[in-house]
């Protein structure tokens, strides 16, 4: 499933493109004659190897080779995908794909523009379709949207692709200025302009009356699912009929755009300066990486969502290596820290529970198994916490079943940290079969009680 | 701390109002002329006793009285806080400010309306400034932005009150039309249906464009804070000259506005209907809100942000009766319930965990204590799980110091459902006393010792 890939222009939306394929195990070539390319790009990759892997509940594949190249041909040759992020000039971005032509014939070349048509982009190329539009949305390593525009072939290739690395590929059935979500956003920048050059509202207002109010919503059902719910039981239609006259209302000043005159932009510049009160980049973006880690892993506990798309991607990593003993494998999650700047003990519990879902998994008691109406249920836990986990630290646990009898399983859980094996704490954990429609204890089938029994042995002869 | 609101309107934002202010203790007289109109708030208040109390962790005040005014002077009379929310009518909100200016003299009047000017609301009316804009987001008993428009002394009290009910009140520097979001989201929407229109794209990819994209982003920092990131280390002034050129770009139609006719009307219905996959709406709306309390809940441990407010909100809700052995009190939120439909294991830990830190609180090892230096780390626990706990439902803790001498303490923690007293589990915790410098175990300071064991005394006089 990994491969290799070309990355030609290395600030912040290049480096989080390299950071997104090196991360999820490929190799990576980056071209950007800056001489500071590489430490932009470690510095995002630094911000990356922290985020990405805890939006997951297992481990990533192990991290790929970034090595630089001294030239668009250098970097191309033998890429299987190839994107290209340098800054909006269109005769600039066209030499890349003139030199990628020659050097790489096969490779689809990605385009992280924001504004520019696959079909201006091509013009007086031979490169035909496989050169499109494949726009993401800052951080890279984070966000799963992008944007594929430009049809054909090549469009399902590069969503397979970037599907691959965890990414949320959307079609855009037709090629237009701005793609669509810039579009809106936009609209968004222009009305928000004229609110602060009226003195309506300063910057942090702004933000405010999108953060507290319908940032929430867009985050999970975005514009028109939301009008739906407003619509009630008479959904769009009537939401419609509702809303639809204030179009011919003054709500809006966009039939006109300020202009950026040097008093805006330092009006503009100042109330940013005062909102983030001074905090330094590094802290702002950390700030940022963290909400959107929490607010990601929430919607994947739901189900829903950019948090659906992590776990349809996340079951399709492969593990690294099939170890009967070793149930559990990751990172901890920043939302899993306490006051104490270390592990919650509670989150222990959900660590514990977690290898319990696998050992049982191990021995056919899965979620088909669950969804068919029986469980276990764990009756205690003894938790030992012997040393501190930290956000960001690999672990692993391994764990054994001590007693697989009739409804009874008893497991032992150690969960140690992946670079030195340092115990962090243990669990002896007891749990009984239920029946989930009495919610009474009951005996396994046969079936599951026999591979149970082997799973039991197996651990026996592998264990210490 | 609470009082009395009337409730003018008994549609979805009206019910929606209705329900924060009996949410927080607040009597609520509703007057709607409309025959179902109780039937309709009492569907809202069913959804927000289900997931307001999630949001917090700690126990809600005791829920107010609901009653149905014949009038609106019934309504008002008495009422510390009006709120009309009634159809989008110039003349039909100014009858209604005119029965209220009789029959209620003191109380501030907060409007719901999404577009009128507080000015065009008083025109002809006696009211003055205690009339002025209120306007909230759906759901309003999740989403904390209030907007406030019309200054003057009404426009303080009337933000001390909805922040004493846990909403956000933003105060708008000058009237105009539609105030500061729905311009935005104005703008947005007139963009949207071009996109629709031309066949660009559905409103399903429209949604998909928002949130796996910047929907995550708005939800925590808004438009300003973002690009301000996406500017680099130059921040806004470099975002500004890097983008700015965008204006002169045509990236949006905002210029014009699509004519809602009745083909696009049916196109948009249709393709929303798709999108929704033929979910009911009481559904939609149960999703809609476990995914905000789920965001807010990971903003609000984070303490960023929308959740920032709640835990602003939380600290000031007085709780019910101070009682030495009960140290927490709350309802399971949903996002603590795993694939077996019931409270997972590892959220016993956290409660415990909370449990301690109540404890550790009363006898002074609190947020302080912990900011100077010293904490307690806990070591080991032993936890019984006897019966499920589901989502919403209510519980607490009852925890007794069974040892606390020098650097050693043991808690003993039973936790139950409030309604009936069943015993949902039991925790036997063993915690040591460290320095956060060093991260080892150390004795407390003699004060801490002596006020542990009043406590401990206290506990075993008062426990069973």
């Amino acid at each position: 499933m990994s491969g290799r890939a070309a990355i030609i222009g290395g600030g912040v939306i290049g480096g989080g493109w390299a950071a997104r394929f090196l991360l999820m195990g490929w190799d990576v070539a980056l071209y950007d004659p800056s001489p500071d390319a590489l430490a932009r790009v470690d510095r995002v990759l630094d911000q990356a190897r922290y985020a990405l892997p805890m939006l997951y509940d297992t481990a990533l594949p192990a991290e790929g080779t970034l090595s630089r190249a001294a030239s668009v041909d250098e970097a191309v040759a033998g890429a299987d995908y190839i994107q290209e992020s340098v800054p909006e000039r269109l005769e600039l971005k066209r030499d890349v794909y003139r030199a990628i032509e020659t050097a790489n014939e096969i490779a689809p070349i990605g385009s992280s523009t924001s504004g520019f048509r696959p079909s201006e982009l091509r013009e007086g190329l031979g490169t035909g379709n496989r050169l499109l539009v494949a726009h993401p949305f800052n951080p890279v390593y984070l966000l799963p949207l992008v944007e594929i525009v430009g049809g054909g072939d090549a469009a399902s290739r590069v969503s397979e692709t970037l599907s691959e690395v965890g990414m949320f590929p959307l079609i855009v059935k037709k090629e237009i200025d701005a793609h669509i979500a810039d579009r809106l956003l936009e609209a968004v920048w222009r009305e928000a302009l004229w609110l602060v050059n009226d003195g309506v509202a300063t910057t942090g207002d702004i933000d405010e009356a999108i953060r507290m109010g319908f940032g929430l919503r867009w985050a999970q059902m975005g514009l028109f699912e939301t009008y739906r719910i407003a619509g009630g039981d008479g959904g769009m239609g009537q939401f419609l009929s509702q809303f639809g006259p204030a179009l011919k209302w003054p709500w809006t000043k966009l039939m006109d755009v300020p202009d950026l005159t040097p008093e805006l932009i330092q009006t503009i510049a100042a109330q940013s300066d005062a909102q983030s009160g001074g905090t330094p980049m590094p802290e702002l973006e950390a700030r940022r990486d963290a909400n959107l880690v929490a607010i990601l892993r929430a919607l994947k506990a739901r189900g829903d969502a950019a948090g659906q798309e992590i776990a349809r991607h996340e079951v399709t990593i492969a593990q690294p290596d099939p170890d009967a003993l070793i149930s559990v494998r990751r990172t901890v999650p920043v939302d899993w820290t306490d006051y104490n700047a270390h592990m919650n003990e509670g989150r222990y519990g959900q660590v514990f529970s977690d290898a319990a879902d696998a050992v049982m998994a191990a021995f056919g008691a899965d979620s088909d198994y669950v969804a068919s109406g029986h469980s276990y249920f764990t009756v205690s836990t003894d938790v030992r916490y012997l040393n501190e986990a930290l956000a960001g630290e690999r672990f692993y646990v391994r764990s054994r079943i001590r007693l697989g009898e009739g409804r009874k399983l008893k497991l032992w859980h150690e969960m140690r940290r992946e670079s030195d094996d340092t115990l962090f704490a243990t669990c002896d954990q007891f749990l009984l079969h239920v029946d989930l429609t009495t919610r009474k204890s009951c005996p396994p089938s046969p079936a599951i009680e026999a591979r149970l029994a082997t799973l039991m042995d197996l651990h026996a002869a592998q264990g210490d």
